[in-house]
């Protein structure tokens, strides 16, 4: 069964981003330290690949049948020209859809009645694939909501003491994880959770 | 030589503590769920160390020559009693000494001439073993001012919305730390990394 997924590239403090993100800067100063990791296979961002344990964590992200990201993430990264990855479906819950927005392989859907249906109607579209999801404030919504899985957390081992944290405004109600696996990999700690219902 | 390790176990969303710490309840509310780790072995606070991969862990901590410790987690924890483990010498950073502090097997040191000081004696009374820190506020401290030389997080698999953060007020410049082990066990993670100079 189709399952959502978290994927976020987060630093020990916990930071997604560097302080000062937006449309410009999307990850914030310095927060493309995060990234490092991904680009251990070349320095051209449309085919690279990490090498070594990253490489299974990659294709597992880019073997996902659907995107859930949040409206920022989104515009943050451009819309991704209209396709993530392999024209899979992209879901995005938004009050407020652009009436242009990017268009590639990609169908793009502006979900406006709320986290629910684009949980629902993403699950629906990856079929029998998991659902890759992106965005702080989506995630925070969904763990609120119940409505996430997974969460792939790449553990990146830097303090960036500043930036948009992944983990916050989640209330103070515990959510109980389960490890379900742990790749060390060259820079990064890739580190899967489910989360307990 | 000697070395400064900090030992913390944190939530996977950053925390040490549950909110409303307090001399009553060091740990917050609910925030002993951080520590359940530590108790496999028995319900004695005595006697407990746990079992299975947490055991190596655990007995490394024991094997530091002293401990230093912020002075809200000293109080919080009644000084150990005056004895944190097997006698060794405790080092509390603190503008105000007690007049009447726990007296035990252990040498206790209030320092009042500043961090530096006191990682300079704790590592002297260590000899040639390491240091446990403990204690947020003081791990910010010696991350700032550089003198901190190894972390190891015992992460639990538990989001708990809510508390006191292990790393915050650091400022804004990243400190790169690089992971030199992890060790999944029962419901934790132990990560432990050297913090880069």
């Amino acid at each position: 069964m189709s399952r959502i997924v978290l994927y976020m590239s987060m630093s020990l403090d916990g930071f997604i981003a560097g302080p000062g993100d937006d449309a410009q800067h999307g990850l914030g100063r310095d927060g493309h330290r995060l990234h490092d990791w991904l680009a251990t296979g070349g320095a051209d961002p449309v085919s690279y690949r990490p090498e070594g344990p990253s490489a299974q964590v990659f294709d597992e992200m880019l073997a996902t049948g659907a995107v859930l990201t949040g409206r920022r993430t989104f515009d943050f990264a451009g819309g991704w020209s209209g396709d993530h990855h392999d024209g899979v479906p992209i879901f995005v819950p938004t009050h407020h859809p652009p009436s242009d927005g990017p268009r590639g392989a990609a169908p793009i859907t502006y979900v406006t009645d709320g986290i629910e249906s684009a949980v629902r109607q993403a699950k629906a579209a990856a079929g029998d694939r998991h659902v890759m999801m992106h965005g702080a404030d989506t995630a925070q919504r969904c763990l609120r909501a119940g409505l996430l899985d997974e969460v792939e957390i790449h553990l990146i081992p830097v303090l960036l003491g500043d930036g948009r944290r992944l983990f916050d405004n989640l209330g103070s109600d515990h959510i109980e994880l389960t490890l379900v696996r742990s790749i060390d990999a060259p820079g990064v700690t890739h580190l899967r959770f489910r989360v307990d219902r």
